[in-house]
């Protein structure tokens, strides 16, 4: 493992107790359980010479943690340098650079370092909110604004790079915001990606769903979809419930 | 109360420990978890002079146990004969004359009947299984496959006629099977019926989904749509949970 050198705001996160390190900084960008959900998501492709790519990947936890379940080559695209550098580091950090790069340009440039029908999945944890949003922070940092909002790119763009990129059969798992589902099922189907597995996660079991997982195949054949069973994050006293114990923690495994 | 007369297969119930009575036949046709779970799930209108509808009805579960909660006119409408005269009997059991009422024929000669934009609710608890599917029972009686296959009526038949019937901003809900999620909502937009409120249920905490409600809005905008939280129909011991046990037998109230 190489010695690796922070900035001052800097700290070194453990993954989900998957032994996977990970390079944080709360001024610029920390993972949230978005990521961790979404890495836990789809099946992976196992092989060696398979390829993985973590798209609008931030500082790398969707792909780091993968890389603890599978021997896929992990390709992490992010627009921010510093969120790339800051990826980079930890995948150094973590012996890992065998099976991962990192590639820091804007998504719509990603044929300019990948083949066509290169991929075997997407991962990708994009910007919630639209520009216009009124949910948007204009307070917080350049970081956390280009990581929320659609300002660098959009779910036209990212599902017509993706269809790009992915072999025939290929996955995009995606996660996003439940009040825009009908949205992105219009427009990953307008990309020839056919919604198949769909998970909806709530705080509460009494309180409406406040995040979606979205898994589309390439070329896949209409109708059939799944919905899997909910995840639900808190009992009723606050708590983690067991189930993202499991996932969050690793523990009851 | 008039006194009734039951065919010799009928028996009369109760539903859900409503106080509402219907008459039932093993040999024709009783009503499922299903129309329950979608009586219970729309905002009802609650004037004496709204309309709510009950589209493929059956014996008319659905309209009985939602007259328990309502002071709406309520239709039931069915096409086959034997299940209307059952529901027909039924609200004169119950003595609901003046507030509910049946017609018996096709739904796509419902504006024959009944005014457009005249209705403000319409519940559809409609056949789940397309014509080719697989999923046939051939072998069941004729009452059970016309309820449970698209012989007679299909999803673009019943929301173009919705679309007629409803009043804008009147509503839809519908119960159906969650692997024809995407079709059920590319069908209801291309009718101007927007799905607003989602509710899926699992018949287990670990299991997909096996039931589907949905709830459009006619006219309304476009996102924002809102996925209530999961039903768990059974316990890990298969017992009914305190939720389910709550909607069908009125327990814990």
């Amino acid at each position: 493992m190489e010695n690796i050198e922070l900035q001052v705001d800097e700290r070194i996160d453990e993954i989900a107790n998957s032994g996977v390190k990970i390079i944080q900084s709360r001024a610029v960008f920390s993972f949230s359980i978005d990521a961790i959900l979404l890495a836990r998501f789809p099946r992976l492709p196992k092989k060696k010479q398979a390829q993985i790519i973590d798209m609008c990947a931030g500082n790398g936890a969707v792909g780091l943690f993968a890389s603890s379940k599978t021997s896929a080559k992990i390709i992490e695209l992010e627009l921010q340098e510093r969120l790339a550098d800051m990826a980079q580091r930890s995948i150094l950090l973590n012996g890992l650079g065998e099976q991962m790069s990192v590639i820091n340009d804007n998504l719509n440039q990603a044929l300019n370092h990948l083949h066509t029908s290169s991929t075997d999945l997407i991962f990708c944890n994009p910007p919630y909110f639209k520009v216009d949003s009124s949910d948007s922070h204009l307070n917080e940092s350049q970081h956390y604004t280009l990581a929320r909002h659609e300002l660098t790119t959009n779910l036209d763009e990212i599902f017509s790079i993706s269809k790009k990129l992915l072999k025939s059969n290929g996955h995009i798992a995606m996660v996003h915001r439940p009040e825009r589902f009908l949205e992105i099922v219009d427009k990953m189907r307008a990309n020839n990606l056919q919604p198949k597995w769909i998970q909806f996660v709530y705080p509460k079991a009494d309180q409406p769903a406040n995040i979606l997982l979205i898994d589309a195949i390439k070329d896949g054949k209409a109708g059939g979809e799944i919905f899997l069973p909910p995840l639900i994050v808190h009992n009723d006293d606050g708590t983690y419930t067991d189930e993202i114990n499991r996932i969050y923690y690793g523990k009851n495994e």
